[in-house]
Formats: C-alpha cells, structure tokens, sequence
C-alpha cells in the first residue's frame, strides 16, 4: 500500500498535463528499423579489424511493421574515396539480411546499410497470391500501374531514359483495360519488369544506419612471425655492435623462418642514473645502460645510437634485411632520459616538482630516475601530442612500417586513438603492435583505440583451462573483431616460470603452441633458442639481462631450438589455417595434461596436441569434433604428424594420442581427407 | 605478390600526404575512458525497463592510462527533475565499478556514469608505500600538500568554507619542513584528511558516458494476472451484455484471484461488410460483428458502442471493478470500419485505390473489407499520430491506466516510440501491452519501441526443448532488459492444437506453466475455465468464435477449473520468486517429458515439474543446481507440492518425480530449508 501511495504521489503533479513534451520525429514515415548490425565494435564507436583479401560478411536486421517487402544494401566507401558504393544485401529469413564485401584495400572502409520498402515488390508478391486463386481486379493492376509510373519518373536523365520508356510503356500495358487480364497480369510479374522496377526503387523513406568504420591491414597484421634482437650484442669480441654487424645474424634470422626483425630502441641511452648490470642502480663507465632510456646528447627518438652506426647505415641495415624477406620493426618508447634534449628543449612537457626537478617515474616505492615520463596532462599536450606522432613520421620516412610500442598503457588511449588515426590515415600500411601487459580492460581498450596487435598473456598461462579459456575468449567472443593476439613465449622482460624449470620440452611446447594457437607470434632471441633459463634470483627476469648489458650469443650452438623453428615456422607457411586464428576448436581430451585444438581454413585442417607435462610421457584420448573439421565419421582419415613425421590411420572422433617430452612434446598433425579417384584408388588430400 | 602489387597501387597515393587530417579532440586530457556500461539497451539507444523499487545494479569499466587511482560516480535524474544526483561507485577489481541505484519513483530515471583520475587518492596511495619502506621525502609530502591547496581552492562558498579552511591548514602541516616527518605522514594519511579530500575532487578532465533511460513502471507492469472476457456476452437470455450485466461477474473474476480484467474493444461496430458466424462474409440482421471492425454512425474510438451502455456505464464499471481490486483493460485498434467517422471527417488518413474507394486490409489473397487500416505513409501522418495519441489521451482522462494494444506490429515503430514516449511523459503509470504475434525482431522492436509487456511464443511452445531455450531466451539474455513476456495459453484467435486435443490435463499444465514461467500471464475466459476445445475444423481458431457472435457462458459448470485457477493465482501472491523472472533456473531431468525449472527471490524458491505427457503419468529422476537455490546438499530440506497438498523430504540434487496427468500435471513446490532452533527441534523456513 504503501508503494501505491508513493507512486501517486509521484505521479500526481505529471499526470494533469498533457502529453505534449516529446517532439515527433522530422519524418516519421521511415517504416524500416535497422537493428543489430553485424560486425561492429561498440556498436560502431570503433573500427573492426580486417586484413586485405578479407570477404567481410555483414549481417543486419531491417525490420519493417506489417508484411510489407523489404530491401536493403550496404553501402561501403573505400579508403580514401569519398564516394558510396551498393551492394545488394540478400534477405536470410527472419527479417535478417546480409551482404559480403570484398576488402581489396588497405586503409578505413567506411560502412552503412540502408533498408526501405519495396512498394512493388510488395504489390507483385500480393498480385502473385491473387492470380494464384483467380481473384485479380482491374483496380489491382491499376494499383500496381500508377506505382510503375511512379518508378519510371524517378528514372534519370541519359542512361535512365530507356528505363523511363519501358516503365511508362509496361505500366500503360498493365493499366490497359481493354486488353487481356492474363496478359497483363504475366507482363507485371514477368522478371524483365521486376529487374526494371528493382533499378529504380522508391528511397525517400529509406532507413540508414550510423556509419562505421572497418580497418583494413596489410596481410602481416595477422600473419607473421617476429624475432627480437639486440643488436649492439652482435658485435666480435666483447664490443658494442653495430648495425653492420647486426645485417651478418640476417641470414640466420631468415632461415628459421621469421619475417619480422624486431629492434629494441636504437636511440642514444642518457648517462643520468644510468643502470648498471642487473638493473642495479650504478653503472660503470663501460656499462651500455638500458636502450629504453632514450636520449642524450646526440639526440632523441629520431637519432641514432652513435655506437650503432649512422642513420646511412640503419637504411643500409633495412634495405639488407628486406633482401632477406624480412621487414624491420622498431620500438617506439614514449619516455626521456633525463639527457633527453626535449628535456631542456621542452621542459613544458614534463612535470615538476615543487624542488624544481622534473618529475622521474615512479611506481611507489620503486624509482626509475633514469627515465623521464612525458606529462599528457601538461598544456602544452597538443604540440607534445603532434612531436610524438612525427617520431613515428621520422622513421616511416625512412620505409619502417611496423612499429613495436613499448608501454603504451602508461600513455593516455585519447592520444593513441587520435594518433594512430592519423597517422593510418597517410600511411595505411604501417602497424603498431601494443606491448601492454596490464589489466585487460585497459589491453582491450588500447586495441580499440586503434593498436594492430597486442601483447597478451599467453606468457603466463600454462594449465589447460587457462589456455583452453583464455583461446576462447581471443577467438569466439567480440574480442576477435578488434584485439589481434600476439603471443610470446618470453621477451627481454620475462622469463616465466615454464621455461625457468621445463627445460628444453617447456621451450618447445611453449614455441609450438605460441606458433599454433596465434597466427601472429614472436620470441626474443636468441635467448630463446639457446634456451637461456637462468633468471635473476626471486624474479621472473633474465639473470644478466640483456637491457642493462652487452650479451655474446653462440648462434651455433648444437642445442640450439633453431631447427625446430624452422620447422614450426615452415608448417606455419604451410598451412593456411594457421595464418589465422577464426577456425579454432578445442577438442576435449580425457587427459588434463594433455591439450587439444584445431585450426581450419577452407580445405585445411590442423590438429595440435601439446602435453601440458614438460617431464612425463602422457596419452589419453581425444575427441574430435568432426563435423567441425569437416571429417566423415565413417571414412578412415589421416594425421600426419608434421612435426615427428609419422602418418596416422584414424576412424571417428576418438582417437588414441601419447605424447613424449623427451622427444617433442606436441604433435601438430595435418588432417588428410580420404579422396577416392575414379579409378578407386585412395589418397590423401 | 599480386596482393603486395595492389597494396602498393592502393596507398601509394595516401603515402605521399603527411598524416594532418585527422583532428584532435577538443581537449584530449581526458585520461579515462568509460566501456561496458551495464544495463544498456544497444548502448543506450533504448530504454532498459524496470519496476518501482527495484534496486538497479549499473556495473561499468573505468580506466584509465598507469596505475593511477580512478573515482566514478553515477549519475541519476529522477522522472520529471532536471537535477542529477550521484551515487559514488564502487572498485570491484579490473577497472571494474559498481553503484546501486533505488528505482522508487515510477517514470523515466536518467544515467550516466563519470570516471576521473583521484590525484589526491594517487598521491596518499604512493606515500603509504613508500612510508612503508621508510623512504618518504620532503618534496614528496611538498607534492601533497599543493594537491591539497588546491582542492581547497575548489571549496565552495557557504557550507563549503569549513572544509577550505581544514584543507589549507592540513596543507600547510604536511609542507612545514619544521615539523617531524612522521607527524607530517601520519595527518597525510589520515582518514580524515582523505574524507576531506575526496569531498573536493578534481574533475575539470572527468569522462562522462552518454545519459541513457531507465523506465521504470508500477509493479503491475511486471506481475499480474490478466482475464479477458467479453462484456457482450454476459446478457441474460440471448441478449447482448451490458456494462451492467458484466458487473455480475467481477467477483467471479476477482475471486479466481485475477488483477486485471481485459475488454476487446467496446466501441461501436461498422455495418458495412460486417462479417457473420465464425467469420462468414454476410452477417444476418442481428449478428453484432466483431469488436474490432471499430466506429459506426455512433462514433469511432472514443465512442461505446450503444448496446453495452454509455460512457457513464462504462465509468461505473471501471469503478465497481476497483472495488473488487480488479483494474480494467482496454483494447485499442489502431483500424477503422468503413462506417468509422474519421473515414469521411479525414479520408486523407487513408490510402485510395484508383477507382476512389479505399485501400480495406488485406493479406493476399485474403481480404478483410470490414476494415481499413490507416495509412501511416499519408502526408498528414503529423495529425494522424496526435489524433491515435489522443485516443489513448481521452481513455486515461476516464481513469484507464492499462491498455492492450492489437496488432501494434501492422503501424510503424517510429510512430509507437512516440506515441508510448509521449504518453509516458504524462501519465508514468500506464501500460502498454504489445498483442504481437509476429516475426522475432519485430515483436523485440516494439519492446524497445516502449511497450510494456508482450504476447509470446509460448501459446505454441510445447515440447521440453522449446520451452526451456524459450524460457532461456527470454530471461537470461539482453531481452530480458526491454521485453517483459506475458503468457497466454489462448486468446479469442488462438485454440492451440495441445487444448484442442490435450483434454483437461493440457488446459491446466499449460495454465500452471503459464502462471509460473511468466510473472505476467492472461487467459481468455471463460472459454479457458470451461474448456472450450473445438475448433473450427482445419483451423487454430474457435468454432462459434466469440468474436463473430454473442456466448453464454455457464460459469458454475462443475467441471470448471475455477478453483485450480484460483489456488495457481494464490500461489504466485503467495510467492516473490514466481513475481519476477529473474530467478529462473532450468534443472535436468532424464525424462523428457518432465520440465523442470525453479524460481528464486531472496529466501523464497518455487521448483516447478510439468508433465509434457497429457496422457500417461510420467516419473524420473531431477537433478536440482542446489548451489544455486542456496540449499545445503548435506541437510535435509522439503519440498512442499503447493498444488497437491504432498510434502516431501529430500535430500541433494538428485529427486525422484512422478506426476499423473490425470490428477494434476505438474507440481509446484515450495523448497523450504531446515532451520535448526536452538532448542535443537528443526521445523522448515
């Protein structure tokens, strides 16, 4: 009772006025809604991301009251162009539609879908019924007459004119009472007529949703594989190296199969509070200091390190290693040593403190007076805004395209939405890959702001549910349309645990499943095919890491992983289910150690299995889920081993695996469908 | 290579222009961004529905670049005030924040959520740590206390004074370099420095989300009962019923426990191609026509038809029916007879032929020349909108506060989103409920469009599988935030073949699932009670179908299931969780033609089984998610058939059922825990 009276009381003062307070729409005889547009992210608020060659389908609902005919097209404009273009989209059922458009180039498509009542359609479907039962009426064909005339005014001038006299002639022969009914009913549901009257539709109540925006990368976005590499640590007897020793490791590089060479910052390193070996906070005179601390007094992010060699021979050093198939990326560190000559040339864009010093990072208790934030709250933001995004300028000048960007997390997404935006939008071509390890909604919102591919925490995930939960949400949720996974199994920063204390089965299976489960992937070598293990004791870092100090690398070591790389890095190339990561399935396995999932594209199927147990032989069953694979339940099929080379008769879903570690703890099978010739002779696809 | 080719042709031209022309944003400081406000509708395009004094949950994503501290607030603006209030929100973890909001006036809340970056917060969370370590400096308590003058400079005048003066005294105390450091940390950490500090936020760069709706309806609008009768057959002796006579059965209808009486339209009725029995073209002399063929030379939408009363009846009558705590219902139907007054007063609110008659409804071949529908593509759509609107207008004026709306799905969404906006807008407290038996996102339309309640699907939902994905479909997906189901097992169109053919056991399962899947559900009386089961052969529709003529209806026949309609409307007073549809679980069983599914709120939990089988008794073995029904699997607990009288006691998930259709199709029990009293004598909650 008590609720009765409250609402009384709150809605006495309302209910004496009249309900005049809501303005009508400027016109409300758009009948058709359009709802529920499909890919979009945030409902359009930012670009979904595709690679060139992509067939993009896009479905919608355009729903009208009544039974009216409905029609709908997507309109796209290609990047650059500011013209509209139609596609016709096909009506699904259920009021649904969808159209699929070819993106063949690179840049910001820009997208709408556009829905309207299809007047004569609408009045040949009901002249369809009538004609079926006998019951058509002049006033019928009038009815639909008068609307032909119609479509025929609204034909133009030149191409159109032809249309504009058949229209006029079809109409004026279906309204002709003095002739045939039958004729005239078959002229009015005869296809000619309906392409004709479909060529010029009535749209002035059309509906048209907001525009949205599909992103459109070069194909490496999604597919490549990346090596990291310091290159001061390739110089000859314990001296700094330089660019002209860095291009000897290129053939190296190419040959195990990678196409991106990744270089950590080659700028100067400021000498203020310099880190000595081990992150420790006193460097020796010889001691390099971290490439991260960027800037001194031979410059800043648009320098060279003058022990690298000039900005001549870092052109020389990318021409070299494109010679190889490899493209070069580098990193992109928003930050200052505090020799940094922004520091002095701009010291509006770093923040003060009261004792006049500038404001060094900190992450309380911890200090990192060897670098210098930028201040985006500063009032100068808009100039510090446009230097950042012209360091990215500078070196696409120079033909670098991929850009690997350390810590963006730290640096506001409005700034990385209007830079990559700008930058895109001259040089849609060029890449940035987010090396964000943070919280996962700041990770996702740096994707939305426009970031290529980020970082993930594949690094830290070991236990089959983590893997298995943690590919879904990559892969089957909206996630997959904006965030594209990029999966290491370290990097200068992190050793994790697995490859800690797993020995050389952990590197392995960490490799083959970072090349599997992600079509983009990349290691930091060649700490990683030498198996570098050792971590600075309590923490999850490289001992005598390769950031503070010069580090000599055996390439050639008999153990090295490289074959293995090769190896995985070739089926990679191979199979094109691998380049992407939209065909994944995990298939359940009896054994916890053991994971399981496949990957298809059109013809291809690819079958992992990794055992989870870096020490122990392990095998189970797994399950397939065939109709997925697009296996027949009743035909024997093939899983080759592409890693082992054994070839395996299988028959149904489940099927027997063992896996051991000491010899190599995944098998990545391709699955071969029996084809029978004419000759009934069976091979495999 | 051909795709490298073409990309090079595609943004070889882009390349050549510096990246200027994307522009920033006006002010791109602000640091936070805001993602994933929830409860939405497609991202605010559309009202979330609620009921008064609901409690609402709105969880939101805040983040922000670094590991600064984010504060959030919700904002809110009550129905009818222009003043937004905020709620502080709550970190749960991963940028996550979460506000409660009590939904206690009725009308359309507004919300927003705003996020900024606690500079105060950040700082007092660095000095903790490093005052932990023993490493706090004087520049770092010099940092502080310029924060906290400057949040004193943000103090209002007034009441706000108090709080500069304490500001700047506890800035000058943190700052003075002459007194002891401790002292100075211990006040900078205080409790009560924070509370004052957090009373005067910076927000100048603060991220405020869009605002979005939140309607909020009486309580009604979620539960009530809904009994449709048809006054004109209420008469004594063959004669058409009154208001007077219909007085008669408000306490039949109230007793069954109903809240809602329902009247099909009570206008006057067209006599030009009025149809006859069971839907026959000619009608004789005395056949009254069908209700909804609405307006003759008596008047239109606003009229009564002459052989129920007049309008002073019909006050009467809403007042009696009050009286007996039931409120009326009327039916409005947007469509004209030809004999309807606005055919002649305003035929430019229809469509004409060409031989100048007018467009009567049709769905080829079927025609349905009784009625006219509007044309809502008119010019004069402006003054057709106001004249609809006020036909609701003037029945509110007469006290009438629920209305149901025909075919709403046949008139433009555009045009509902209006007229429902409008008139909520006045008079808060009335609803609209949707008779859309149409296609899936039309019927979702006209929830978002503003309608109250809809028709279901569930009238020809009968097999286990389709019930539950249903049921699913509508409470545990986005639907359930702007369409509230209404269950009708018939209405005066619809004899489904299961009550055709089902016998007595079909009626009441598919009352009881009715009344308890659905917090709103309806029957069309006495037809329901009295088991009317014939159809009119090869159709779904009444044989002598109320809508074409006048019934006599024995309400006292023995066999009426009055009295299991009355105990099935006392159970779901009786019961919060069959009030609501949040609560719904749906638990396995292995039989299936046993349905199970329970409902919970608060202490209260109602599990339901449904015979499927109208014709064998059917048993098996239920396994309940205890976990969620808050049941402890190592106590006992009870489980008390409502409808039968039985009380069982089980105990775990796993229960044997059995129910005889013959007796009663279903159970409704009550799960009460076992409460243990000190005196160590159990008795169930």
């Amino acid at each position: 009772m008590a609720t009765t009276q409250q609402r009384a009381a709150t809605t006495a003062k309302a209910t004496s006025s009249p309900s005049t307070d809501v303005p009508m729409p400027d016109e409300g005889r758009h009948r058709v809604v359009v709802f529920d547009v499909e890919p979009r992210v945030d409902r359009g608020s930012f670009d979904v991301k595709r690679i060139e060659g992509d067939v993009l389908r896009v479905v919608a609902v355009l729903v009208a009251d009544g039974h009216d005919r409905v029609r709908g097209v997507l309109r796209s404009k290609r990047p650059g162009s500011s013209r509209w273009v139609e596609t016709p989209m096909r009506a699904r059922g259920n009021d649904r539609f969808e159209a699929e458009l070819a993106l063949d180039a690179i840049g910001r498509w820009e997208l709408a879908v556009e829905g309207w009542i299809d007047d004569l359609e609408t009045w040949r479907h009901g002249l369809e019924r009538k004609a079926e039962v006998g019951e058509v009426s002049d006033v019928d064909l009038a009815i639909g007459a008068a609307l032909i005339e119609r479509a025929a005014s609204r034909c133009g001038n030149g191409s159109g004119e032809g249309d504009r006299e058949l229209l006029e002639r079809a109409a004026k022969a279906i309204a002709d009472p003095r002739a045939a009914r039958d004729e005239r009913v078959r002229l009015a549901l005869s296809a000619s007529t309906a392409e004709l009257c479909a060529r010029h539709p009535e749209r002035a109540l059309a509906t048209r949703s907001e525009s949205w925006g599909v992103l459109v990368d070069p194909p490496h976005a999604r597919f490549a594989s990346w090596y990291e590499l310091f290159p001061r640590s390739t110089g000859e007897d314990g001296r700094h190296g330089t660019f002209r020793t860095a291009e000897a490791w290129l053939p190296y590089v190419a040959e195990m199969g990678f196409d991106v060479l990744y270089l950590p910052p080659i700028h100067p390193i400021g000498i203020a509070f310099r880190k000595g070996p081990n992150n420790t906070l006193t460097a020796g005179p010889t001691d390099p200091g971290s490439p991260w601390a960027i800037g001194g007094a031979e410059g800043g992010h648009t320098a060279v390190h003058p022990d690298l060699g000039t900005l001549a021979d870092f052109d020389r050093f990318v021409a070299s290693a494109r010679d190889h198939g490899l493209k070069i990326a580098l990193d992109v560190a928003f930050q200052a040593s505090p020799d940094h000559p922004w520091v002095t040339e701009h010291p509006e864009w770093f923040r003060h403190r009261p004792d006049g010093t500038i404001q060094y990072a900190e992450n309380p208790p911890k200090k990192y007076q060897d670098v210098y934030p930028f201040d985006f709250e500063c009032e100068d933001w808009r100039n510090l805004w446009r230097a950042l995004r012209d360091v990215f300028e500078f070196w696409i000048a120079r033909g670098v395209t991929i850009f690997r960007v350390d810590n963006p997390h730290t640096k506001p997404i409005p700034f990385w939405r209007w830079c990559i935006a700008s930058l895109k939008s001259a040089h849609p071509e060029v890449t940035f890959l987010s090396e964000a390890f943070t919280r996962p909604a700041l990770m996702y919102s740096l994707a939305k702001a426009g970031f290529t591919q980020g970082y993930t925490y594949f690094t830290w995930r070991n236990t089959k549910h983590e893997l298995e939960s943690y590919l879904r949400e990559l892969t089957k949720t909206d996630v997959a349309e904006y965030f594209r996974p990029s999966f290491w199994p370290n990097t200068p920063d992190i050793l994790p645990e697995d490859l800690q204390y797993g020995g050389r089965a952990a590197f392995l299976a960490r490799l083959v499943m970072a090349a599997t489960m992600s079509s983009h992937y990349g290691i930091y070598g060649p700490a990683f095919e030498l198996m570098d293990h050792v971590a600075r004791p309590g923490s999850g870092e490289y001992l005598d890491n390769e950031k503070y100090q010069l580090k000599r690398w055996d390439r050639d070591r008999p153990d090295s992983l490289r074959r293995a790389i090769s190896l995985i890095n070739r089926i990679r190339r191979e199979h094109p289910a691998l380049q992407r990561n939209d065909g994944v399935v995990i298939h359940r396995t009896d054994n916890d150690m053991l994971l399981c999932f496949s990957k298809s594209h059109g013809e291809d199927a690819v079958l992992v299995v990794v055992n989870l147990d870096f020490h122990h032989r392990q095998s189970g069953w797994v399950d397939l889920d065939l109709d997925v694979l697009g296996l027949d339940p009743h035909t024997t099929f093939q899983a080759h081993d592409l890693l082992g080379g054994g070839r395996y008769l299988w028959h149904g879903g489940r099927n027997y695996v063992e896996v051991d570690p000491h010899a190599m703890p995944a098998h990545v099978f391709a699955l071969r469908r029996r084809v029978r010739t004419e000759r009934d002779f069976d091979y495999f696809l």
